[in-house]
């Protein structure tokens, strides 16, 4: 271990203490971004702890929550953006956590707390190891910037409009992005992409009201309607069946490939631990299915609603049935192309009258795993951990850094110490507090590598 | 008229407050089927009125509500079986009740209650027919027997236990069944027949829970699967693809055609005011629709429900799904069979997995219209209304005639003076003051030109 390194290691060893203080106190102010609650506080706060490195930062009112800028010059003209957010998901069902969500309760060595594992826990990281290398050298090894934005869990509906107005904020050489695991005595997992998203409702009405069901004879229905459309979206090993859907798909590269071997993807452990299953989707195993999970487009139907759903029987024909559909999409997938073909799809097969409501969409974004930035990281766990890290090309799921990442090509990567199993947007989501420490570590050993790094 | 009848007429128009209160005072009286609320008292009340009219009622104890039944012998030796029921729906969404549901409000000549309509006014209108015969007569022109049930509208669980356990009770030369309708200006109905039903449940799982949906490309969906089971069953003309299930039905007959041409089914009316559509189901008209609104099966979804259903978006991989569904059948089609046809369905297609909820099963039952009951209700509504009734030989929904009428081949027939928009089973339920005097006069003749009938 480097000896400038080391000494910041030992500084974070003393004040751990004080590090874990922060990290409590964020997580007992509420800051949902769903209903606003806290989130004016909330962002007073990581303002406040910016001040105390030294930052003046810049508050950008966004029509939501505001996105909080700052920056500190380092030694050598490189430059890390740390992407964090401050908000969190509703505590629902509030009657499922053992203590209550604010509360930080710390049980047997684990912070119980909303927030605490999505995404407090990375931000105040962050905080703490310029913090420390700060007190220990004076200066930075390398550029920082501070991006926190405190609308993540609403699907980041302003960020595009925060990157657009300030490409100058946003210019970084790499992005420590939000998230990552890496499980107990396992080795660290760096994740440079993310799978892009469209997320649409379709809605089919025959009539504003519900009939009786004898009518079933010679009244149209809505949920069969629907039921008919679903079904020709999708065959039954899940390939989606909407004409040019699977056009200018970026094949798998040999990198990604290779990639794969160092997966520590559990299969038995995802499948009875996490997803609760009996067998994998066409029962496949090995690197078919990593590449399915990692590489293969989707269409996932989130929910499905129409008629009388209580208790016992009821003869009724509804008038109206919808779905939510989310489809993840892979490098070369425009959500708004994917919204045309679906729209022409449905048109096409009798189901013009069918309304398409879109939520949102974010394209997908795979970061250079050759650029200097991600093998910086990855120089970073294998110093720290001693051990080869595990390497994922993409996740299986979404966050927008396409909309910073895309426009300047800049790299990105996930990694962290919390655990798959930490509950994040359930009740009960947790945080070791030995994670938090290493998380701390991690974050400014890497500062040290990526300044170093050729 | 003859003069006899006339007689009783001119008592029911003298009498019209007193039978009006009568019919007040028990819509006045809860007796919810599904909560049991009320449902004793609104039992005591009906064997009172049973006792004043000089019977001594049989109360069978169920399991459920009381089944009530009373006889009277008449001059001639042939019985009218009287089927009604003094239980109701729940009065949910009460809020949207102009007046309370058990206020039996009085506004402009109609009367808002729950159960005024459905079917406190038939019962009450057996009652007071009864009364008026025996004040003016001394002696009823036939024997009557009341069978009055209380679980109607819980799909009359204990109705076939009471047939099998008392078939001296239910032996009859023909049921005046509840329901009924004649909208104002126009022809009675008569309608001599129901379809059957089978109510079933489908449930579909792949986990006890939900996932989140980047796993869509390796863990199965228990909603598409369901999805994909349904699409599996019905064709977009709705045409049934179970093998086997139109096997056995009886075909069409030439008298069921003849009544296809009396009936007064107003397209634009059902299409616009009732429905709500835009266009019958495959663009039909006419006969064509109307042989398949009383003669053809249906497969109906009453509801579907998986996942997420609230406001905005949640990317979310439901572990299960389910939905409701009702098959109206006609003769020639035991619920039973279709269960088991349904269950093999689900078996060769691929759905083994998918579980099938049982909730109730009752065949189609159809009266013979020439039978000396059909004719006699013709001949009563052409008496008082001057014109030729509209004849259904069977309805589009479903009662429990079948329990009631097959094994002894009983004809049955529903008609009445109430309107088919008289919100049964919804809030403001009503009947018009006029309607219910009408239902007595029907009563009372009928009694009449039965006893007389060849």
């Amino acid at each position: 271990m480097d000896e400038k390194v080391q000494k910041v290691l030992d500084y974070i060893e003393e004040h751990k203490e004080e590090y874990l203080e922060l990290l409590l106190r964020f997580c007992r102010q509420p800051s949902i971004a769903a209903t606003g609650e806290g989130i004016e506080k909330m962002a007073g706060m990581v303002v406040d702890e910016l001040k105390k490195l030294g930052v003046e930062p810049t508050v950008l009112e966004t029509g939501g929550s505001p996105f909080i800028y700052g920056e500190i010059k380092g030694e050598v003209d490189r430059t890390f953006g740390f992407y964090d957010h401050y908000d969190v998901q509703p505590v629902d069902p509030i009657d499922e956590w053992i203590t209550p969500p604010y509360s930080a309760d710390i049980r047997d060595g684990v912070i119980y707390a909303r927030g605490v594992a999505d995404n407090k826990d990375g931000l105040v990281t962050r905080l703490c190891a310029v913090d420390a290398w700060q007190k220990v050298h004076g200066k930075l090894p390398l550029n920082v910037k501070f991006c926190f934005e405190g609308e993540e869990e609403s699907g980041s509906p302003h960020l595009e409009s925060v990157a657009k107005a300030h490409p100058e904020m946003i210019q970084c050489d790499g992005y420590v992005w939000e998230g990552g695991h890496r499980e107990k005595g396992g080795p660290a997992e760096i994740t440079m992409g993310v799978k892009g998203l469209l997320y649409v409702e379709l809605h089919a009405k025959v009539s504003e009201k519900d009939a009786h069901s004898m009518y079933a004879a010679i009244m149209p229905s809505a949920v069969w309607h629907l039921v008919e459309a679903l079904n020709t979206l999708r065959d039954k090993t899940g390939k989606i069946l909407i004409d040019g859907f699977y056009d200018g798909i970026q094949p798998i590269s040999q990198a990604e490939l290779d990639a794969l071997k160092t997966d520590v993807f559990s299969e038995e452990d995802t499948r009875k631990n996490i997803l609760g299953i009996e067998n994998f989707i066409n029962d496949e195993h090995g690197e078919d299915l990593l590449k399915r999970l990692y590489y293969q487009p989707t269409c996932n139907i989130c929910g499905i609603t129409a008629g009388y759903q209580g208790e016992g029987s009821k003869t009724v024909l509804p008038g109206k049935a919808s779905c939510k559909i989310d489809f993840r999409l892979v490098p070369g997938q425009e959500p708004d192309r994917i919204l045309k073909l679906l729209r022409q799809h449905l048109d096409k097969h009798g189901f013009a009258d069918i309304e398409i409501k879109c939520h949102s969409g974010c394209p997908a974004f795979r970061s250079d795993p050759n650029s200097p930035f991600c093998k910086a990281i990855v120089r970073t766990m294998e110093t720290l951990f001693h051990e080869q890290p595990c390497i994922q090309c993409t996740s299986g799921g979404t966050s927008p850094m396409y909309v910073f990442c895309k426009e300047a090509n800049i790299p990105a990567a996930m990694f962290g110490a919390s655990s798959k199993n930490a509950n994040i947007h359930s009740p009960n989501e947790h945080l070791a507090v030995d994670a938090f420490y290493d998380m701390i570590r991690i974050t400014a050993t890497m500062m040290h590598e990526f300044a170093r790094q050729e």
